[in-house]
This record gives structure tokens, C-alpha cells and sequence, in this order.
């Protein structure tokens, strides 16, 4: 009889949970549930507005989705409950959860429900730059920047920001906060009544490492004299190494939730780290490239790196043994989406609906029979800023090479060509580590939608480039992590990479670059480079005069 | 009884013929002909293909259009031929043909028909930019590249380059051409007799000057000794100063065209040059701008100047007494229009329709609620190159400051600044001959069509900008270079600038600057100065790389 896992994947918007078959990795129901608020970006529930790049969540939507989605894949895949043995939460990151001792979200208590500091910070509150600012700033100061644990830069996305953000605007909260923490450990916490935290998330967006734990406090008290207690604190709990298990079901969880108490709850992880095992990377050598609204790229390395933009200073942070190299862009889908959507004229419109395509498949098919380099339009992928290699936030896209003659098609493909000249940057930056890149295996949800963009990517990085046969990867990847959680005893495995090893697929189809235009790519890159380079922050500060002009 | 004159403006796809009252500058009636073969850019009639950059035209539309449009203002507007005593031609420029002695383009003898070199070079051909490349190398190395008859790089659209084409490439049509000559030189020639060549265009796009002549002979044959015999011979002819009559209407042309034998046809002049007097351009201190698919941007001025893009060395070249100051932006309206036509959704196209509006309109409208600098947008318009400060056909298009949330009308008023910041630039240049710019006079197709253009131009300009009341001014202005030919006796004038002055009409409206506008405005343009900067093609070769992987 075979065992099965849950994995739950919380998204951005949504989370869906799918139920694992532990023997062949076959998914026997799998149940997605939309978060009824959404991402609250403009205003609270009760209409008080919020700042400009705040985002926010209602972490009781994360209750709900959990007790919704993991009623209904037992409900469907009709698995007796004695063959579940393990859950594990991957979750977007760094989302933070202010908790009472409780265990409740101060939003959920009536007192802070106007506070947006209350509610939950979602992984793309940009609220914190200033705090970011001021941090970087301090850490130049003492000639710490560049070591592998900030890398050049922290990004406002990270923890520490987010949390001094609060006690600088609304010292209230912090006050009443009894812990800040992800939210993947604000509900693991729930479901086993322990608190404890996820190692690779600590370890990738809260500075943290096994050797040295936090950021100093001698440094936190230089940010603020507040901070004092932040780590004793408002960080208390016991950091848990990826692929471990965090504890167990509770009584009241397991029959809330229709499951067998006790079974092994794995400590959570970030969602794209979760997709590495789901798409099967477990050897070095393997860069993961999940290609969605955004991009992250991931790769084993047996050497520590941290610098523009890549984080990859723990080991073990995501699977046992290696390094976990993680990079990412802020924009892929969304940039080519912002151009189908919003500038393609009527004529394409219209031939589009004539051959029954939608505009990215008629921009595709038109800009597929271009050459590398023919329309002569060279783009810097920086539409939401970028990460690799100046981590900033104020950068902004650019596109030269325009003419006369220059038609939408072009400008189409030269945003996917930056798109994958920004993760050849990314790959190269990886490959200083002293790790090699011998294939590329995709997954996310352009790969299904537009085979041009993996041709490009194929020529761009020179690399063979394969995909994941499944379409929820972080989903799988979480079961596979309480598949490891729940141990090979129990009917699970060993570790992760074991799990990933036996159960992951790929589909068949493998793209193998074109000398010929990986050649002309090749120096197209170098150009692309150069580029960025004329726009180094370090040497002008056009793009941030201009936003900040806005 | 009035006397009148014959104003025949040859733009770049049709001629425009007035017949102009010499008292009070009215058009009696005016006509306007299409070349049946408009601009030549991909191939010939035959189908013999032709290069990228290429732009021909042919020699007997221009004849075609001479013999329809005067018959037509003849016959229309009822004038007895008796009292038309001049005749006076502008014409883009260079646009150059290769004619025999029978006054014949060599495109017209079915032995050369099928090749290209025997056709009409227009103004914006540019597959001369590898012989202008030589001769600005030539000239650097020789210490001369700046000086004044150079102005620090020549274009390809001028006379050497394109006529050293035409030896490196079919030195069989250098060898058959008896002349190159200025297709305006070409007309005057014909309908008067008498080869004869227009100092206005020896000056502005033959290195010409009073002084010197053409460029020496020394530097000719250290390009290439087939140029021995390019000075006495193929540009023979003598060389008659703006405002001056050329020569008389022959017998057979005043015939052909229903005119009095013997009238004063005037030299020919370049077309934007025109337009000086034509828009009422008669003293320093004002800058004529004319705005349409290109512009062209001229200032009188008590001082020659020539340098990055600006031309201005040689006195009394379009207004007896001064230096008059040229330079130019390859696509203003064209750089609109590629936008408007290419890149905007359906969802405006129909809100434009509901309204009415055209989607320039529409767009206009959506941009002017935008504040300068809320879009964060900043772009180069070097769309079809840059003349001021780099003069470099390779240069192209730049646009950055581009997120997720850029709309449409934001790149179209990006656009729009960006042609304001290159006028700009070229308005700061001509200051430092030391002339001032009190205001500006704005014709051309866009002043009509685009109060918004005016608007930003105005602020960032930060002067007074007025409107010229005529939207055929170049046609207009060659009728008063007839007036001028034929003389005060005749019934005419005395000088250009005096017709100048007494028969242009300027509209009510006056453009004033916005304070904060104009102030905002000072801080991106220096930003644009910036930009441009970094793509300086002394500094990289990147966009002149892109464009030669096309």
C-alpha cells in the first residue's frame, strides 16, 4: 500500500496543495483556494489607505486556504487518512506574520485591525527601502557589505528591514508583537504548536547563519536601540534545517484538517526553493530556471557565493550537502505581458483573433523568424528593478537600438532576448562560485505557454535547456520535503534529493542550443553587459533621478 | 495691377506649386503633385534591388510635377501669364543627379535604367555613411575636422560622400555623368539654360564656401585620385548667391508651362532654408523651427558657427548680410507617428473612435494630464540618427526609465519631450556663435495638428514660441526668392528679407512659458544631456555595433 505527502504551496495570490503518491510521485488530487483578500496594495479591508509599494495580506486567508485545499484532495483522492504521513508548507518569502503568543496574527485582533503594520508584510512590500537604505548604509560604513552574508547589498525585501519598518512607524506593533516570522513558520507553528523556524529561510532572507546566527547586536543597536530585544525576542524559536522535520499534527489540527495526529510536519521553504527537488535538480551542475511572472534561478554549488544579487552562503539551506546558489529577476512574464497587453496594435489584434491565437502567440510566431541581433534593439530586463548584479530597486528598464522601422515582433523579442541575457548574467555570476552549469531545467508557467522563449534562452545561455513535466513543481517539491520529513521508515525517504531523485520527471523534449546563434548571442551578451554597465548606479544616477521625479 | 511669382517647394514625396500676389503675399491658387514613384528604398521599378539605407527617387516625376502643378495654379487661378514675373524652386537637399550633357539624369537613358547609381539620390540617402566615415577620418587625421566648413563630422547625406559612392561602387555612371548636380540645380538648369549652381546648397551641403571654393584638391585625391577631375568637371557650373536670379525661362519651357518668356528664375534653395522668409524669419533673435516628419531648426546670426551638428559658415547663404545658423532633427512627427501607428492598443483605438479623435489626438489628450517627469521616462530622439551633438546616421533610438507600469501616452509625451531636449540642445549650440534667441517661429505640419507639441516645446524651450500663419511656407518663401530674382523694378523686391518682411503673416496665438514647467523641464534636460553623453559614440560603440548586426 503505498504512503502519501501533502505539500502545500502558498503563492502570491493563491495556495494549492496536492497530495503525493510517496511510491512513483503521481499526485492524486491536488486543490488550489484564492486568498479572499488578495494582495492589498492601495488600502485595508476598512478603506485605510497604505503607502506607496506597501503590500499586504490577511494571514486568515492562509487558514483557510490550508483547511479548504487539504479537506478537498482528501475528499477527492478518496486516500484513507492512515496513508497520509507528512505535510510540508513552502511559502513565498520573506512574508511576515506579527503573532501574539497565541499564536494569532495582531490583524486578527480587534485593537490592530487598523494598523496596516498589523497585518501580514507580503514578500513584495517595498515599504522597507528606506530601511534597506539605511542598513546597506551602515554596513558600507563598516566595511561589511561585501561579506557572503549581505552580498553586496540587502534588498528591502528582506526581514530585518521589514520588521525595523515597524518599529520605526508603528513601535506599538513591535511592542505587541510576541514574534515576527515567516509565515510558512507562523503556520507550521500552528499546526505543531512549536516554534521553530525554517533554516532556509532565516538563512536566506534574515541574514542568518548556522555558524553565526544573526546580524550582530552590536550592529542592531547602532540601527536603532530599539532593536535590543529583537533577537532574544522577537525572533525567538529554534532555526530547522531544510528537508527536516519540525514537529508534529496536533490533536486539534489533525481533526480540523480530517488527518492522523503526529504525522511529520517539515519545516517550510521558500516556494521556489521547493520547486529545486519538484523539478528534479539534485546533483550539481543542474541550474534550475523557473520561468513564471518572475524568475528564480538556483544551483548546487560546493562552494559558498554571495555577491550582486546571488545569495548562497549556507549550506544546507535548501538541499543537505551543497550550497544552494539562488538568484532571481523581477520581471519576466510581467514585462512581456506589460508589452502584449498594453502595445500591440489593432492589425496584430486582429490577426491574432483571425488565426485563433492570443497576442503572445502571434508575437511569438512573428518574432521567431527574426535573427539573433537583426533588429538590432538591445534591452536591459530591469522593468521592476534588478537584483543581478546592482540590487536596486530604483532601476528601471531600458531599450535602445529603436528606428523608424523598428515593429512590435521586435521589440517582443528583444525583451524575452534581456530576459535571458539577465539570467545568463545571473549563470555566470553563479558559475564564480567555482560550480559548473551543464543543463538548465525549466519550469513556471512560461514553458508551457511559449516555446520561442526556451529557444532563446537555450541559445543565450549555450546551454541545453529541459522541463519540468509537471506544472505545480514548488506543490511536489513540498511533499517531497515531508516525504523526507516523515523518513523512509514511515513509508517516505531518506532525504529530499533521494525523494527528487525517484520521483521527479521531465518531459522528453530537450532544446540543444544553435552554434550559429549562440555565437551571435555571445556577442550580443557582451553588449548587453556593457550596457548595464553605463547605467552601474555607481556611476550615474539617471534612472533613480528619474523615478524619484515621478 | 499685382504682379506675382511662382513658389515651387519639392519635398521628399510631392511638390508644392503657389502662385503668390506680390503686394499683400496671398495665394492666388496652389497646387501639389505626388511623385508617381515616390522614394525608392527597396527596390527599383525593374526590381533590382537596392541596399539597406538606400532612398532614390526619379528625376522625371520632378518634371512631371513642374508641367502639372503651374498649368494647374495657372489655369485655376486665372492670373494673365503677363503678370507673373518670377519663378523660384526650393528642393530637398543633397538630393543629387547624375545628368549628361543633354541636361538629361542618366536614370533616363535605358542603358543605365537598371542601375541604381543613376538615379536620383535623396536628401536621406544613407548609403554613403562608409564614404562619409573616410572623410571624416581623412579630415581628423588632417587636424580639419573642425573646422568651421566641416563643423567636427560631415554626413553621409551630403554631396562628396554620396558622389564618392557613386566612384567606389558604378564608376561607370561617375565616368558617364557629365554633372552631379543638386536636383533644384538641375530644374534651373533646364528651364533656364544655364548650368548654373545654388550657393545655399554649395554652402550648406558641398563644403562650399565664397572664400575657398569647394574642398582642396589635395585632400580629393588623397581620397581617391579618381576625384582629379570632380571639381572643374562634375561639378562644373557657376556657383550664384541666394536671392540672386540664376537666369531667364527659355522659349521652350515658358511654352511648355504657359508663361511669359524671360522671367527671372531664381536660384534655387534648400526647402527647410525657404521657409526662413517664408514663416517671416528677417531678423536676429528669432529661430525658425520647423516641425514635421523631420525638423530643421535656423537662427540668424551676426557670427559663423559650425560645430556638432550645426552649419552656419558661410555669410549670406539663405538671407544676404548674416551667417545663418542650421541644424536639424531626423524624425520629430515621423518618430510620433511610428508610435502612434505601431504601438497602440485596440482598447484606445476604440475610445478614440468613440471621441472622434484620431489617435494622435487621443494620445495628446491622455499625455497632457501627465506633469513633466511623472512618467519617469526619458528618451533619446535619435530615432533616424543624431545630428547635434554627434552627427552619426549609426546612432539610434534610446528610451529608458520604462517599468510595469508605463502607459502608452507616457512614451508618447516621452517622445515628444525628447524632440523638445534635442531642439534644445541645438538652440544652446547656436548660442555659442553668440547669437541670442529671444523667440521662436514654429511651421510645418505639426504646429496644426499638435497643440501639446507646442506646449512642451514652449517649456522647454523657455522661450515664446509663435505660429507661423501659413502652412505652406517654403513654397511661400521661394515665391518671395522670385520676387526678389525679378527685382523691385519688375515689380518685385529689392531683397528677400524685405519681402520677407513685408509679405509673412504670423498667427494670434503666442506660447508662453510655464515657470515651474520650464524649471522642471531644466533638470531633465540636463539629465538628457546626461544620457546622450553616455552613448556618446567617441565613449562606446554600442549602438553603431547594434545597428551593424542588423
Amino acid at each position: 500500500m503505498s504512503k502519501y505527502t501533502l505539500g502545500i504551496d502558498y503563492g502570491t495570490l493563491s495556495a494549492r496543495t496536492v497530495l503525493m503518491n510517496c511510491e512513483d510521485g503521481s499526485v492524486a488530487a491536488s486543490s488550489t483556494k484564492a486568498y479572499p483578500h488578495a494582495v492589498m496594495d492601495r488600502q485595508l479591508p476598512d478603506g485605510t489607505p497604505l503607502g506607496a509599494g506597501w503590500a499586504l495580506e490577511d494571514a486568515e486567508d492562509y487558514v483557510l486556504a490550508l483547511k479548504e485545499t487539504v479537506r478537498n484532495v482528501m475528499r477527492e483522492s478518496g486516500v484513507p487518512k492512515e496513508d497520509v504521513i507528512g505535510l510540508s508548507i513552502d511559502f513565498t518569502s520573506c512574508t511576515v506574520v506579527a503573532a501574539d503568543e497565541q499564536k494569532r496574527a495582531l490583524s486578527s485582533l480587534t485593537q490592530f485591525r487598523p494598523n496596516p503594520h498589523a497585518w501580514v508584510k507580503l514578500w513584495k512590500h517595498h515599504g522597507a527601502q528606506a530601511q534597506a537604505d539605511e542598513i546597506n548604509e551602515l554596513l558600507t560604513r563598516k566595511g561589511l557589505i561585501d561579506d557572503p552574508r549581505y552580498g553586496g547589498a540587502i534588498s528591502p525585501e528582506l526581514l530585518l528591514p521589514k520588521v525595523l519598518q515597524v518599529l520605526r512607524e508603528a513601535p506599538e506593533i513591535y511592542q505587541a508583537a510576541y514574534v515576527f516570522l515567516e509565515a510558512g513558520d507562523w503556520l507550521t507553528w500552528n499546526l505543531t504548536g512549536e516554534l521553530k523556524r525554517s533554516g532556509n529561510m532565516a538563512a536566506y532572507k534574515a541574514m542568518w547563519t548556522p555558524e553565526d546566527g544573526y546580524i550582530s547586536k552590536d550592529l542592531l543597536l547602532e540601527l536603532d536601540p530599539g532593536l535590543d530585544n529583537l533577537i532574544e525576542e522577537k525572533l525567538r524559536g529554534q532555526i530547522c534545517p531544510a528537508g527536516g522535520c519540525i514537529g508534529h499534527l496536533t490533536q486539534e489540527w489533525a481533526k480540523e484538517l480530517g488527518l492522523m495526529p503526529g504525522i511529520a510536519i517539515g519545516a517550510s521553504i521558500i516556494d521556489s526553493h521547493a520547486g529545486m527537488p519538484g523539478s528534479g535538480i539534485c546533483r550539481k551542475g543542474q541550474m534550475m530556471l523557473v520561468l513564471g511572472t518572475s524568475s528564480v534561478e538556483l544551483l548546487l554549488s560546493d562552494q559558498p557565493y554571495a555577491a550582486h544579487g546571488v545569495v548562497g552562503a549556507v549550506k544546507g539551506a535548501i538541499m543537505p550537502g551543497y550550497y544552494s546558489l539562488e538568484a532571481g529577476i523581477a520581471a519576466i512574464g510581467d514585462m512581456y505581458g506589460w508589452f502584449a497587453d498594453g502595445y500591440v496594435p489593432s492589425a496584430y489584434e486582429k490577426e491574432a483573433a483571425q488565426k485563433g491565437q492570443n497576442l503572445h502567440q502571434l508575437l511569438s510566431e512573428k518574432a521567431a523568424l527574426l535573427a539573433p541581433g537583426e533588429s538590432g534593439l538591445l534591452a536591459l530586463d530591469w522593468w521592476n528593478g534588478n537584483k543581478t548584479p546592482y540590487v536596486n530597486g530604483d532601476l528601471s528598464g531600458v531599450l535602445i537600438g529603436l528606428t523608424l522601422q523598428t515593429k512590435p515582433e521586435e521589440i517582443y523579442r528583444a525583451l524575452i532576448e534581456a530576459t535571458a541575457y539577465g539570467t545568463r548574467m545571473i549563470m555566470e555570476e553563479f558559475m564564480k562560485s567555482g560550480a559548473q552549469v551543464d543543463e538548465v531545467i525549466v519550469s513556471g508557467g512560461i514553458p508551457e505557454k511559449n516555446p520561442l522563449v526556451l529557444r532563446i534562452f537555450t541559445d543565450v545561455l549555450n546551454r541545453p535547456v529541459k522541463i519540468s513535466a509537471s506544472d505545480q513543481t514548488a506543490a511536489l517539491g513540498s511533499a517531497m520535503y515531508a516525504a523526507a520529513a516523515a523518513g523512509k521508515e514511515a513509508g517516505g525517504y531518506e532525504s529530499v534529493a533521494e525523494a527528487a531523485q525517484a520521483l521527479a520527471r521531465l518531459k522528453e523534449e530537450v532544446y540543444l542550443p544553435d552554434a550559429a546563434h549562440a555565437q551571435t548571442y555571445d556577442q550580443l551578451f557582451s553588449l548587453y553587459c556593457e550596457l548595464a554597465g553605463l547605467f552601474d548606479p555607481k556611476k550615474t544616477r539617471i534612472l533613480s533621478e528619474l523615478k524619484a521625479g515621478r
